[in-house]
């Protein structure tokens, strides 16, 4: 198996997704395959103690880089020889068997929907990372790929949602719950309370376990196996967690620091609390899979360190073994509302 | 100064409420109304130690209860003797000078906008919490009375915000943030879009200080002093802080339980991590202003306790001596797109 690295997106490249994607190929048993500039990437390998290449690394030139700054719809067509555009058509042309990157998040959606393309009947791609929650990990869609949607897209990003959590999670049956203000079936936008009519077909028919509307508070303390949504008000949530948790290490560090006997028990408690951080860290799950298109694409947080890097090249493998693509294929005439639910 | 209480309403009741009015009418020298079953009524002040009326308190009996099965647009009208109905017809009538109430937000919604109404001139009412952040307290505008909204419904929000920001926060020039899913104008839906160029006509005009657009992570983690939303993005908001806070707060306690040095931890820190909580405890702000409606409407959390209720009752207080109605009902014509911007 062969993963395609941007090496050349996030705030720490060159040097983090090449040590990450270095790792990986000594550890997961895969080969890399890194895009970017030459020279910078030759120059971070040697850094990392690479004068010579690596076995299992290959670097395909790519001599621009898309930035922040440019337009994430014509990013990918303006820069044709960027790290990403190389990768994405790399992918495209079997090079590769899934692609890692780093880089802005709207470039590589549209990039990956219009050279990749998606599964043919989905409507839209979906940004699906694993939050954590109190029942476990938890497949968020859409966390912010497609800010608008109809009632179809949920539709689709709730069977895309439980064959993800059914291969990621391990969990046989995931319950699917729809993001809302209220519990009951008469809550929310019109685009709730019709999305939440077809997931109540969809349960009818046996193809979902649809668990109803799950507010913002219990969404997180208690849990479901998949969130949907649409992109805004998954954006919406997933920041929020991020910005609470924040908040609160910083209370929490602020708490530990107040007093002699408090730093006493920050170091006597010095496991604990590095692994209550790693619960909530972004690092550890590496990469969120862009799910509905047809090839393996994951995106990694713009921030990510080596480790995330490697975290992310594990996934895409995962995701490349896993067989979803091929799951959701098989599915999507379930998925569509000009489907008729009754012949079934 | 006389506060109305719907002694009826909340899950406590009606013990919570009579206990926190009790102590408010005791404490803060305002005199407090309950509506509510009497017998029931007296029955609570008994247990805790009135057989007779103390001083200061007052009941006005109501027959009937609005529960969360009622419809809540329908609700204070099929239920004419209700403790909500009652008290808010008190209010509307002059007999208090504010209403707290911890029943369905729906149905006390509905029934201030229509006994009481809106301030001329105002769209929609609006929830107000102010919110824990790292910034100090947000007032978050609207978590949740009106779940779809209109760009002016926005614009009228900011104002109000910014009034409310002023007399409770105690900062003279509120920074106001846009609810958004990125930083740039560009970002979000029409609706946010349309919004962020009305917010930014009214700072140009000196009215408001608009801040920009602002994501859940920094809304939380740094802060502004309002951040104004839909009802329906603002809801999602609010609950997922919620919702992380408790999730935190559980991880938290099986890290302090995890050994018995971990035990003795808790046991050193014990005041710090009742701070911590304190922080991030709804009953330490007790209610939520429902701003729009033309006198003060306190809406307190379902799950009061006696001493949210006294809170609620204080913030009451501060509502009606603050006259934030009439700083919303003199500027009303700065929040219209029938005014003219530039005439100003």
């Amino acid at each position: 198996m062969k993963i395609i690295i941007d090496a050349m997106g996030g705030d720490n490249a060159p040097l983090a997704p090449v040590e990450g994607g270095l790792r990986a190929a000594k550890e997961l048993g895969v080969e890399v395959l890194f895009t970017g500039r030459e020279a910078e990437l030759r120059a971070a390998l040697g850094k990392l103690g690479h004068p010579e290449m690596p076995q299992g690394v290959e670097i395909v030139p790519a001599s621009e880089v898309i930035t922040m700054e440019d337009n994430p719809a014509r990013a990918f067509k303006d820069k044709k020889d960027s790290s990403m555009t190389v990768g994405l058509n790399l992918l495209k042309e079997g090079r590769g068997d899934a692609f890692v990157c780093a880089g802005s998040t709207g470039a590589l959606l549209s990039g990956a929907t219009l050279i990749i393309k998606r599964i043919r009947g989905i409507r839209r791609a979906a940004l699906a990372p694993v939050i954590p929650t109190a029942g476990g990990g938890c497949v968020l869609i859409d966390s912010g790929a497609t800010a608008e949607c109809t009632p179809e897209y949920l539709l689709q990003f709730a069977f895309m949602g439980a064959y993800y959590a059914r291969r990621f999670l391990g969990v046989a049956e995931p319950k699917v719950g729809l993001l809302n203000i209220g519990a009951e079936a008469s809550k929310g936008l019109e685009l709730q309370k019709t999305a939440y009519d077809l997931l109540q077909q969809a349960d009818a028919q046996g193809r979902i376990h649809f668990a109803g509307n799950i507010e913002g508070r219990e969404a997180v303390c208690q849990g479901v196996d998949v969130l949907v949504c649409d992109g805004y008000s998954g954006n919406i949530f997933l920041k929020t967690i991020e910005g609470t948790a924040l908040f609160m290490s910083q209370c929490l560090k602020e708490m530990f620091l107040s007093s002699t006997k408090t730093k006493l028990c920050a170091l006597a408690m010095k496991e604990q609390v590095a692994q209550l951080k790693r619960r909530f860290d972004a690092a550890e799950i590496g990469g969120t899979a862009l799910l509905g298109i047809s090839k393996p694409v994951i995106k990694a947080h713009g921030s990510s360190s080596a480790y995330a890097f490697f975290n992310a090249v594990r996934q895409a493998k995962l995701v490349a073994e896993s067989g979803i693509i091929q799951d959701i294929d098989a599915n999507v005439e379930h998925m569509r509302l000009t489907a008729e639910p009754s012949a079934q």
